[in-house]
């Protein structure tokens, strides 16, 4: 048998209703040994950025030649164009909004194929609903050896991709950031990363601490119990600059959100 | 090896605690290679219409002979019988109470069996969890292929069943509905279908507008970023006239829920 | 090919970000052929006590050497230790938390392994992720066969757990216990079991009576839908003793949380 790569999907669909399994469906009833993995599908509804950030943390810890759906989705239907993309060792398939931004600044992009083939999709296809009618059966098709990414479309020479706001450094004793997610528990991840600290922290032979608006925040740990502070900072796992209480949500104590500043001086 | 047909669970169990996971393990405990496949487990508690509505919405897009189970069943352990039914090209392990309707209006019944024989029960069972003890133990025997439907219990010859409020025709020119579902999105669904309104469209030759109490929506698109009103309608992916907003709550925006009367004049 | 056996996942991650995926994803890319179940992700962040009472819920209706993961971890990175717990059914990997208190009401341990060697880790690993980085790819090696967990690490002789709150029986006419969960539904689960109530019930020939603060529940139920009063009173499906309600929240109507005393009098 063919090689069978497991199939992810990351949605904003939401566990209360039926697209999901609609989803699902349309895979299995082209690919019935389909070997499909739920990420996660609660993703903020049409937040394309969330999306983004997420598959960074998690895409490159599947197996090669993993197949990712990720449908966040806000303009379903419109001109953007299903995409197949390939890396070096991932398959994506996703609508082009720029939710491979995170990931395209680690992976270099192999081939890019726009699904315009209707013969691979679910016919008639719902201009609201290219999870199912077009992503679903693509990748089914794909995934069961049926059929090459090349026959499913044009190839494109390039995909939407934001710049992805990287922090500055400031005078060689600031950085300047942003904060770019919160997590369940209250964790607020910035896009300052640890290498930058610590390269700033050798030069300068002196501790970080971190500015957000009037309030300093100077206690670094390892790990979320080592905290002694009412909130504190650490490298989280996917080795961003992290805001964090112990057991309790910093976003709530602090009262940030995704966008703000983040400072780190030194 | 026999055909291992996949099985479906959609539950109101929610995923916060032990339910759907005892549900699987009975499954697998049985027929341990059994393919079991999440829909959605945050089904509105108790809130059979929505598990009916949803349903329409995922079984006729798996493969022939996939096993569906329906758990919404705030009737557990009362009379209502626990039902095997078969279609031409599905099966369903549903609680006797209505969960079928939406269903039954496109697909017709093979086969009604009451799943009564105790034989194929997880013993003791609990009377506040069927799932557990009836529907997944029947299921994991059936699927297995070791038990034939015909054995599980007696054949009924008819089941639950809802009228299901078709909307009505005024005149030949106005089209009287009512709201079935508001989805994750706050896009809100009628039971209002697109070739309805199409039938309309062509007899008078004029546009269709939807009217919600005081309100007129006159925007008709194709897909949601399209839509330039605050309100706008267009079908959604099982074929239902949706009032929807770009990237807004359209039920937040016009106050609506389910049950709501929705016209469509011309 | 050698036993391949269940993997589930319990964990507090929720269902909005990339950790679930994350870790599904350090399980398949050592053993591609894992099979992994999803049990509940969305278990109250941090709450180790729910996370043991929902464990009880669903590990003895797996089939045998299933392997359940529990990761909810407020002390993650700190002196707490990772581990492999077997009994004479189930294989476990938890953090050494009091995780499998309720479990180890019910079971033997076979065997306490120290998660210690780095040889099967993901590396480097994350303090704040031994989801990912720790238990994840034990797990996979375990199942996989390709290592046995007495190479894993060292062998403990005991490990965290709490002494579970046991209702107490006051002048034999009087239980007093606690509530310990509330489920999705609102219906309200206590410490005190079944055969207690019954035991006292033919002792004293009399019925029993709910006592919550000022109020007294006197009707007693098999199934929920089977209640006329307000509130009522039945036996759940894992055998505790449950204060429920038609169709609504008996939580929200009393008023009650984790940790109120309740009695039962005869």
């Amino acid at each position: 048998m063919a090689f069978n790569p497991l199939i992810t999907l990351m949605t904003d669909f939401g566990t209360c209703n039926a697209y999901v399994g609609a989803m699902k469906g349309a895979i299995y009833s082209i690919h019935p040994e389909a070997r499909i993995v739920d990420i996660a599908h609660d993703i903020p509804a049409h937040n394309v950025q969330e999306a983004a950030f997420t598959l960074l943390g998690y895409y490159n810890t599947f197996p090669e030649r993993t197949l990712h759906i990720v449908v966040v989705d806000p303009e379903v239907g419109s001109a953007r164009k299903p995409l197949y993309i390939s890396t070096e060792n991932y398959q994506f398939m996703v609508p082009d909004n720029g939710v491979m931004s995170y990931v395209l600044e680690r992976e270099e992009i192999e081939r890019i194929i726009a699904l315009d083939q209707e013969h691979y999709y679910r016919m008639p296809v719902s201009p609201t609903f290219h999870a199912r009618d077009i992503f679903a059966p693509c990748a089914a098709w794909l995934a069961k050896g049926t059929a090459d990414s090349n026959s499913m479309g044009e190839t494109l020479d390039k995909c939407q991709r934001w710049d992805i706001t990287k922090p500055k450094m400031l005078g060689g004793k600031l950085i300047k950031g942003k904060v770019i997610h919160v997590d369940r528990f209250g964790n607020v991840i910035t896009n300052i990363t640890q290498s930058m600290v610590d390269k700033i922290r050798k030069a300068q032979g002196s501790a970080p601490k971190v500015i957000l608006g009037s309030k300093e925040i100077t206690e670094e740990v390892t790990h979320y119990a080592e905290g002694k502070s009412e909130v504190f900072f650490l490298y989280g796992c996917t080795g961003f600059l992290e805001v964090a209480a112990n057991k309790k949500s910093a976003c709530q104590l602090l009262g940030l959100e995704v966008g703000k500043d983040v400072g780190v001086s030194f």
